[in-house]
């Protein structure tokens, strides 16, 4: 058994759907929200923190560890799960997005996020420095071909080349339990045109991906990402593409802005077959995340809870709030008092704020703690809410109140 | 009651005892090594590890407190106890050494700690950026007075003036179970002339700090700290008339070679009465606490097992060795094999040589956690080594190994 997803529960009038997915090293409960381990570690977490704060599943990049430590010694440790000490389900991207963001491959002078509206999502990243739009506007060293990608590593400039086979054979030696297809990730301001032609040669990538992951598969599940950018015909080409071949789950990339995520998704998971999960890459923020299961997501990741935590960003049910602020000095009160993660059991606004401002790196630990806690428990509460039917109530009393 | 303290055995043929320290926040059973935790915060560690690794009590840094957050914050939020969370017995230092070294009050063109031997102790820090011996070469803006010190904040370069009363003052308002008279902290390279001078302004200071703590104590300990230079005489003098003042306990402070501990420490605590605790100040090498205890000393407080850690540094029974060396890059052995620690039991020198090459919070947790734990229950077996009289093969055994 690669993977196996059963759907407990389908939320009539919406696509949502709350299931389970069980892997060869344990379940995943969805809707769930997949903390991101980028190189091996979530970001100042021990497995047992992540797991204690409601963590099922744990995603690492394919591009980091392939650079550092290597993949080949990844795999001398005895895989992922026995490197860093995770002993539940975990995911690998597939290192496409790095090679085109973090890697000096994609030089067309084009971020790929939209910078323009504050809240669009961060793409399925890695949590890492330098921030994945870092090195966009670098000048254009990339060399996409048929055959993959080339790009310069972002730690030592050494030049590497990526392609379908290299990405699994990568992801097999990484050994997670769901590994995802070679795709190129277009800048969501690329044409119409441009869009087309990376679809088609994705697609291509996708068959060759899939090909090499039936050669060598030793029980690892595989996804095929739908790509498609921000155009309809193409996302539907693409899920249609996608929808045929015997994927055991599916992601869906590219960079959204919130209507896009009411939008493509729906239209994408509408073609997808209902009976596999659906992953939408890089998407973390409360409302994306009821819009996404609202539209038939099953899983999602996003490097925002660890990397705003750690900058001082804190969610609370009334929404973010930084805890530099000069008010949070002497305030002894816990972070969200409604919240019953370690850091707000234990400690209050005032000791966060000091440790923020001494630069002390338990800050670092309490706030990542906290805020991946309350992405992650959400999603948790989202799911109960699809099966006693009170999503729409749920969301609606939800939002209201973080946005207000 | 403010503390007491009982001896279970003295060591025939050394002034070696083990014993226990009762707090009104727990005991400490002695030899111990004590955690520091300059700034209310064990850095990189939550207390539930510190006490998991064997830690007793800690020691948080009145000059750092008071800087930042402030003290009357830290007395505001319910005392040092409650603000980070650590239920067990804590200390405050007088914030004397800091304000010398770190505070921009100790202008005599000298430093503070002997550079020359590359093993001359870390005196008692606070494990705190900038390292000690940072500023001590910045031009005089020292003000010594009969009154007290003027120093600027390493953090702001903003004045202040600590008092002998202010010292203990901020200690109570921090409330910490066991604090420090206030001292100067005079350079291991000053004149006997000038040592002389210090001394007996430190014994002025420190009949002061008496005075203000029998005025407003509610239930802290309070130690004198003994100093006195490198100069027996002066070393004699001033153990004498700590001796005769109704002190809980005694810190021993001062920078120390290794032949000054055998000799100006055993002075001293010949002269100390043998029924109150002695405490040696930032001393925290596996030699020094062999010979520590072996002249008498019961506690212990260094930052080197976190600090050398934050540089991977790393401490094992066959010595310290750096985990950036590049043969641990696939080395999957634990740390130290012999070791007991959380690091040791799940992770590899392979995995902690990525995290470090990474730069990932999480290796300077697991090396935080081995070195603390390393000498933690160093102090630990050396206790044992006493009650069951092995405590001469003990030591040889184990500094015949650690040193070769």
């Amino acid at each position: 058994m690669s993977l196996e997803f059963n759907i407990e529960k389908k939320l009539e009038g919406t696509r949502a759907r709350a299931g389970v997915i069980k892997t060869r090293n344990g379940e995943i409960k969805t809707p769930s929200f997949v903390v991101v381990g980028t190189k091996a570690t979530v970001k100042a977490l021990s497995p047992e923190e992540v797991k204690e704060l409601g963590g099922q599943v744990v995603l690492a990049n394919t591009y980091h560890l392939y650079l550092e430590p290597g993949h080949e010694l990844v795999k001398k440790a005895g895989g992922l799960h026995k490197f860093m000490k995770w002993d539940g389900p975990t995911m690998t991207d597939s290192g496409g997005f790095q090679a085109f963001s973090l890697g000096a491959a994609y030089g067309k002078g084009i971020s790929k996020l939209l910078k323009k509206p504050a809240r669009t999502t961060v793409q399925s990243g890695g949590d890492d420095q330098p921030e994945d739009t870092g090195k966009q506007d670098s000048p254009a060293l990339a060399k996409i071909t048929e055959d993959g990608v080339s790009f310069k590593s972002h730690l030592d400039g050494s030049e590497h080349f990526f392609t379908p086979e290299k990405s699994i054979q990568i992801q097999q030696a990484i050994g997670a339990d769901i590994i995802f297809s070679f795709d190129e990730c277009t800048s969501p301001l690329a044409s119409h045109e441009y869009q087309k032609e990376a679809l088609e040669r994705t697609h291509r990538w996708t068959k060759r991906s899939l090909e090499e992951h039936q050669k060598g598969n030793t029980g690892q599940a595989l996804f095929g990402i739908v790509q498609g950018g921000r155009f309809d015909d193409l996302r539907t080409q693409s899920a249609e593409f996608m929808a045929k071949l015997p994927f055991d789950g599916f992601g869906i990339g590219g960079s959204f802005e919130k209507e896009d995520i009411d939008k493509a998704v729906g239209l994408v998971n509408d073609i997808l077959p209902e009976d596999k999960p659906r992953h939408l890459l890089g998407i973390g923020e409360p409302e994306d995340l009821f819009n996404g299961i609202e539209q038939g997501i099953d899983t999602f990741d996003c490097v925002a809870p660890t990397r705003v935590a750690r900058n001082g960003q804190l969610y609370s049910r009334d929404g973010k709030f930084n805890i530099l602020n000069a008010k949070y000095k002497d305030d002894f009160s816990p972070i969200d008092s409604e919240c019953g993660c370690f850091t707000c059991k234990n400690y209050t606004r005032a000791y966060l704020a000091h440790l923020f401002r001494a630069k002390e790196l338990y800050g670092l630990r309490l706030a990542s703690i906290h805020n991946l806690y309350f992405i992650v428990n959400l999603v948790h509460s989202i799911r109960d809410s699809i099966l006693d039917g009170t999503f729409k109530e749920y969301k609606k009393e939800f939002l209201t109140r973080y946005d207000k």
